[in-house]
């Protein structure tokens, strides 16, 4: 065995033992809880760290933290850039121009700002205050364990045209509250609403119904202006919201549409073959569909064959 | 008849007024609203005794309540944990086994619960204020009562993966709105937002829309991220109670479709003999549907093969 | 003609006037507008008289319009339960029974309701406040001209075990947290939530997100556990509210697909004869569908007819 | 090349370059971004000059920069007015009958409420603060530009019937608690809610959740009805928007069904030919949905074909 088989060898393992969700290797297990916890111990700091008496009695101890989490996802990064060679996405890419567009994924990127301004930090004079925010972003370097984020990106991505004018009309109806509220208000009550930033800021808190009560219009033409904003505001408000919803819950019905089309494909001939089974696993995988329903839906797929004679193609029953 | 028969046969009235929901005997009925009055009833007196008023005035009757609401929960949950090998889920298991399976559901575990404490206090001494939460526990004997519950803990069940997942991107979002908020208004105004614990306080106020105005941004910077995090957050937050509330509604819908199809096929033949209506209303109950939706379906369904000649499989008609 | 068919000739145009839909006389609509004006006049009035000053200068006017406002509601009351006899529902019954049966409806309990309190006055002491209450009732009468609450009305009463079951989980969820909270917060700091009721009205402000804030924990305990409860409770009820959304929808979906399937059919063998029309009519308004959307229904089939030869049945398109 | 010929082809190159969204023009892009900016400019400036140590300050540049603005708005309602002739929707008509069509639609409305009040400023005096709330309907001029809103509008119109029955519902509701309140509270605590107009405004602020705080009950009977209106009303105020968002994401669903449909007849000889590309882009864009999405759906809908022999007029596919 020459040394760049036993490299990629190495790299194929490291790839399985970080990326590679089909075949889960003990080691895998381990190591992903791990970073886990590291990640969730790292926001636990962050939010200890902001109290001075405790950053006082434990500084050594967090600084050590600190240092010890940089280590452990600056390897985690750099292995995960050297090993994503071997991902199929990338096939017959050179190595090279495989780790330059894995690192320009959001993922890899995330991983790379969780990281990249403490080494800043040692060359530039940045202010603790604002180095402990940019720490919080390793939270986001959770998304790698939480398969359904990737249904809801996608969606989000798809409906990009519809958030943004839901968005302008969020913002059209706010603008246009508050200016209509700062007249009436400030007009009758000079000092009250004393800005339109200020009738903006009651505005947004009103038509999202949070609702503080630290400005509330006290004329009798500021409330009648109020109820007919919250009556028709509000519910436009909750629009977008609902409408996503049902887009998110659409998308994950079609994935199991799809699912369930190949598996009746697959249990057509009567019996699930190892080749079958494994290409099932993978498509459940790219749909980031939970493992249990496709195990879940192949069982009742087979209960309803047992008791039918069907159609192999559309699935419903013939006469006998 | 021997004793063990007598018995078995005892066993088997105990199991039907208890549990069996297809063959309702007069006497379930009556047990059943008993033993709901008597939840509820527990529950008023938790709310009352912590007026010490109404404790002192009261005392003797509210003790005597409790002990005897004890003895009766104590009755109950032996009852049911004797007549559960009744129960055609443990069919074929020895009595032991089954009820040992039984004592370990959720459901069983409730009932130990709501009167372990007491027994517990016997020997032990507990403090009367924890002692009364434990007490409360005992509304969720209600569970036993509620059909529709078993739906949304399948859904819940199901998609616990995606309520992880929304708990923690909804952590993250606060975590993250918080510590921004906390640098923001504690550089311009120190002694306001003088912890991050505090502004995760009014992070979850926020994003939830509770809205209390305990805690709210006084700079302009402050209020500009505010109008930011409510308008981008509050959306995010109220997307997994709608997501669960599609799926429910999806789960449910579903689960009138496998019954709808379990009428078609009785109908097939054109009518609908006592066994098929057996077997339509043990699934009526297994799937959690009113026993009224059952009726209007076969109905509805009769009425429409009087005008239509129809496949018996799919449903759709014929043409004459 | 004798009496008997003049009465039954002027009875059958009463009912035309007051409750036929499908024959919308000119008189019907003129009738029915001058009756939801006056509903809506009852309403102003009651919220005006709450003014004591208001009340004073126009005593006179606001007694007069009452006792108008009664004679003509008790008009159409008495001229509502003559001329149902005619209503194609109580077909075949005496004209006695007929009425009885209309009587115990809910719209005609609400109308006498309308009515009955000023009668009652007139024999007893009413307090006024109360009286005042009873006239609100009036604004219920507004149910007799939106169809809409037709349908709502059926999926509360096909859903009412769900909403039930949603109630019971709601008010569990509002003790078990008012207990902890009390039992935590009361604990620290005598003197705060100083009863479980005054914790259940902050339990309940806090899960329906009202959140006025005039209760608010103040202890680290009780904001740790408000926001576990907020967390996780707020999503909880939201859900039954999402969940009848989703229901309601569905109905006015399946109504809809219902008068599809009646278009195609009536539509199968290529024109819509003036029988046809009368049905389709009928059952638009059976169905509570929009009658603009019957006719655009029935374009659309049109249009689509036009373009393919397809199957009468099912709608779906041949070959050539 | 006559003038009638010349003043045709710029009016429709005009057309191109303003409305038709087919033949983007580059310089299409341009013209459109640079409105969409003036549009946004003009609503900050509004928000702006309310500030009056700003509108002191910058009052030339702000009074040059809407004398700006009124003539590019200006110029763009005349050429849209005049260029509209173009358009296939008034295809047989003559221009000015076209150009009056037009005139009187909302979009063409908004556009002429844009200017007007400046031009009529110049003849009557109006109050500055007014004019300001004028200059925000400018704002809605941004309506061109998301064809989203072109679905909104429509399920809005659709369901005009039931969302004037939500609002009749609502107020009902709102007027019953807010009587019931006042009666409970001002008989307890006389001075507290001391009017119903104040009632009302504390069920607004308490129904939609939004929950300022600033009127709150507070005799035990008031906190009681409190409880019972919060927990019952709340999820009836929700409801509107749940079915609304329910309807329309139906919409959009059906919407792609239409082009899914026309996609599947087009590609059923297994080719696209221009003309079919041309036809599903026109549909498409009637349609709004997204170009994105057009091109994904012929993508899966190829990649079907390529896997399955189907039947061309439902998309199930067939047995070999």
């Amino acid at each position: 065995m020459t040394l760049s088989t036993a490299t990629s060898s190495v790299r194929h393992a490291a790839f399985d033992l970080l990326e590679n969700r089909v075949s889960r290797l003990p080691g895998s297990r381990l190591i992903n809880r791990f970073i886990i916890a590291l990640i969730v111990a790292n926001g636990v700091a962050v939010v200890l760290e902001s109290n001075p008496q405790l950053y006082v009695a434990y500084e050594d101890f967090l600084v050590a933290f600190d240092l010890f989490s940089v280590v452990i996802f600056t390897l985690e990064y750099l292995a995960r850039l050297w090993a994503v060679s071997e991902h199929p996405r990338y096939h017959g890419m050179s190595a090279i121009r495989a780790r330059v567009r894995y690192a320009l994924t959001p993922l890899a990127l995330v991983d790379l700002l969780a990281v990249a301004p403490y080494y800043l930090a040692l060359f530039i004079q940045i202010d603790l205050r604002y180095l402990r925010l940019f720490r919080l972003l390793r939270l986001l370097k959770l998304s790698h364990y939480f398969d359904g984020l990737q249904v809801f990106a996608t969606v989000l991505r798809r409906e990009a045209g519809a958030i943004a004018g839901a968005l302008m009309i969020m913002t059209v109806l706010v603008v246009i509250s508050a200016c209509l509220m700062f007249t009436l208000e400030n007009a009758v009550l000079p000092g009250h609403f004393d800005s339109i930033a200020q009738a903006i800021w009651w505005a947004v808190v009103t038509l999202t119904t949070v609702g503080y009560g630290d400005v509330v219009p006290l004329t009798f033409g500021g409330k009648l202006l109020g109820i007919v904003i919250m009556l028709c505001g509000v519910g436009t408000m909750a629009l977008p919201a609902g409408i996503l919803a049902a887009r998110f819950s659409e998308e994950l019905h079609q994935r199991r549409e799809v699912l369930l089309a190949r598996i009746r494909e697959a249990l057509a001939d009567g019996t699930l073959d190892p080749e079958e089974e494994a290409s099932l696993e993978q498509l459940q995988q790219e749909l980031a569909i939970p493992a249990g329903d496709l195990a879940r839906m192949i069982r009742s797929q087979q209960a309803w064959q047992a008791r039918h004679r069907y159609c192999p193609h559309c699935g419903s029953s013939l006469p006998p």
